[in-house]
């Protein structure tokens, strides 16, 4: 069966990349962790501990690298010396040998860069349930610190060490005030087949303490990364860390830069859902709370009805509407009202007389909207989701484990 | 794209159907609602007022067929003496005029039995959001009312007039001794393009009154229709109705019967799931309580991701656990046992040796077991699924509205 791939978006053309963070130094190396030959082991060091602040995964099976780097921030109160990523192979499922890898590959790097291991954070993504390779994780790591540099190549490599099954690599970057914002990702809008992890790593040469990083991540999360539908499924490995090497020194809005890159990341990682034609931004206003319109959105982000329709540009204004009706949080449902690209197709109870062609053109777009207006309340919240077509079906069941 | 079509189950070889019940007599008519010119208006009529129970769907858009039989149903303290079902178009999104043709089809029946308005019911099952065309219903109700018989003709007749999309029809009986319990369905596992309408209709001869088939609904449901994971959509239309004749007396053993019907017919929803080819039976057992097991294998049987690995008979894991390990509902995720099709994958926080192509050759069956034990409690819960394949994207996608 032959499926059009979608088209691949490439790298911002600003030449700004996560060694344009003033402090920072990045490798990507080949370590033949991946049967495909592509960088598999990538370095982050920074050229003295600085602050830092992540959110992990909540899934119970929560992975090796995850459980270290989480004690690791603990212990060293927030700050960061280096990270250490490796693709092809996710540590998770791994018993106590993944969990003596993890720890050994922080070693390492702590030995090479000359700082303590709790100052070293790990992250793996790829096959689970299988055993790293350690001969040629520490040899690519000794490589990796060898070729560690503050060039625009280096920073890409890095991206290029964390992909495993992205179709195109993910990157986003701004310019706040004399500082530089940059962020790189990995993962897919409705998950990798093998199980999906995402991983972002943003970093700022604004100077940003510890704990002001750690009290914005939350939100920048919510409206980012957490505002992606990834199927009902979180990774073993998920990972979000942001940090500040301040060699810009205090900069106002860092925060909204911030911000902006990681939902552009966000969006590319939607857009990349396994094949997906285009990202829709579902947006509930009026639900009687935040927590309400997230989980009006989350719904209708969920189902399979809804995806395919936009898979197949077909404005079914009753799969939209059924999704919100199924929801408990809605308090008053005749006061629904729905627009699709622009187009009020459903209110009080009834759908409009739209123009059904020109919508269904209109939702060919790379860019779809679906606004969802409620009068329960103040509550609002935006869901990125991929649409659900023949590609998907085909990664996720042929892809064989 | 020319996608094979699963197999199609028949009736039942036993000669039971829903007009063996003794008390009733039905009929399906084709009144021309339906495009297709299939039978499409349906009449089921007791001899009497019989005892009745009824789940309707909890959609916040309930369509007006729902509302006026739920209000009947309150009406008559649960006596029915007739049933009236269309199918092309499902009365739903239609506004005040919606509800004055859902109460005209209920009058026009009650006028030609001879009975209240208040103890006839109305099922509209079909495309949302457009008007009845209420002369062509008349017709069909004044037709269906003179072809009512007790034949096994007429059962047939109004199954067949029931269904929208179904791949084939949906029947299940029994005998509990003297008494027959028989019932009908339509809808599909994974719900039909335009929103997915499941009717159940239950009927036995064995005395039971309304109190008690009230009292034994919710476990009877929990155990079959709603036990079957239908994507996260209700339908504005979903009905199931039992009733009982009284026609064969006082017979044990008729709730352990009628259970086994309406798992049957359960079972056969999820295999009509839009292009599934098989049915996933998942089982959470040792679950903090049954809410929690629900939960667990509801989260599982909603993830595509473990729906694409069922189509592709891939014994993946990874996903399994990954659905279960994001489940707040579980406690230690760490004594996870999962079985599949008989065969221990993964225990104790790591995948097993097992013979993958076993498995995966196991898993190419019509039915397939999925065990996912805890130690948390006692809780234990059954989800029905159906696998996620190309005909699924085929018949969602290219559905037009």
């Amino acid at each position: 069966m032959t499926i059009p791939v979608p088209p691949v978006p490439v790298f911002d053309p600003a030449e700004l990349t996560l060694t344009s963070v003033r402090g920072l130094r990045a490798a990507g190396v080949r370590a033949g962790i991946k049967a495909s030959g592509n960088p598999d082991v990538g370095l982050l060091v920074a050229d003295a501990p600085v602050p830092a602040a992540a959110v992990f995964t909540r899934n119970h099976f929560a992975a090796a690298p995850v459980l270290r780097s989480r004690a690791h921030l603990e212990a060293s109160g927030g700050l960061v010396r280096a990270v250490v990523v490796n693709s092809g192979n996710a540590n998770a499922c791994t018993g106590a040998q993944g969990e003596a890898d993890a720890r050994a590959m922080c070693a390492q790097v702590a030995q090479l860069v000359g700082c303590p291991e709790h100052q070293v954070l790990v992250c793996s993504t790829g096959v689970i349930g299988v055993k790293l390779p350690m001969d040629r994780v520490r040899a690519g790591i000794t490589a990796a610190h060898a070729a560690l540099s503050r060039e625009v190549e280096a920073g890409r490599s890095f991206l290029l060490a964390i992909m495993t099954t992205d179709a195109f690599p993910k990157e986003a970057c701004a310019r706040a005030g004399a500082a530089v914002v940059a962020g790189v990702a990995k993962g897919a809008g409705m998950i990798q087949p093998n199980m999906a992890t995402m991983l972002g790593f943003l970093a700022t040469d604004a100077a940003v303490p510890a704990a002001a990083l750690r009290a914005a991540l939350p939100a920048l999360a919510a409206k980012s990364f957490n505002a992606v539908h990834v199927d009902t499924h979180t990774s073993t490995n998920d990972t979000l860390l942001v940090l500040s090497t301040g060699a810009a020194g205090e900069v106002s809005g860092w925060l909204d830069r911030s911000t902006e890159v990681a939902r552009r990341l966000a969006w590319l990682i939607a857009r990349d859902g396994e094949g997906a034609t285009k990202v829709t931004t579902i947006e509930v206003t009026g639900a009687a709370s935040e927590a309400a319109a997230k989980a009006i959105a989350e719904r209708v982000a969920a189902s399979a009805l809804v995806r395919t329709a936009l898979y197949g540009n077909d404005p079914n204004w009753g799969r939209f509407t059924s999704a919100v009706g199924n929801a408990p949080e809605v308090k008053n449902a005749a006061a629904l009202r729905c627009v699709l690209q622009g187009v009020e197709v459903f209110r009080a109870g009834e759908p409009t007389d739209f123009d059904r062609a020109a919508v269904s053109r209109a939702m060919a777009r790379e860019d779809v909207s679906l606004a969802l207006e409620l009068r329960d309340g103040q509550g609002a919240a935006v869901v990125m989701t991929s649409d659900l077509g023949y590609r998907y079906v085909q990664v996720n069941a042929e892809y064989t484990t």
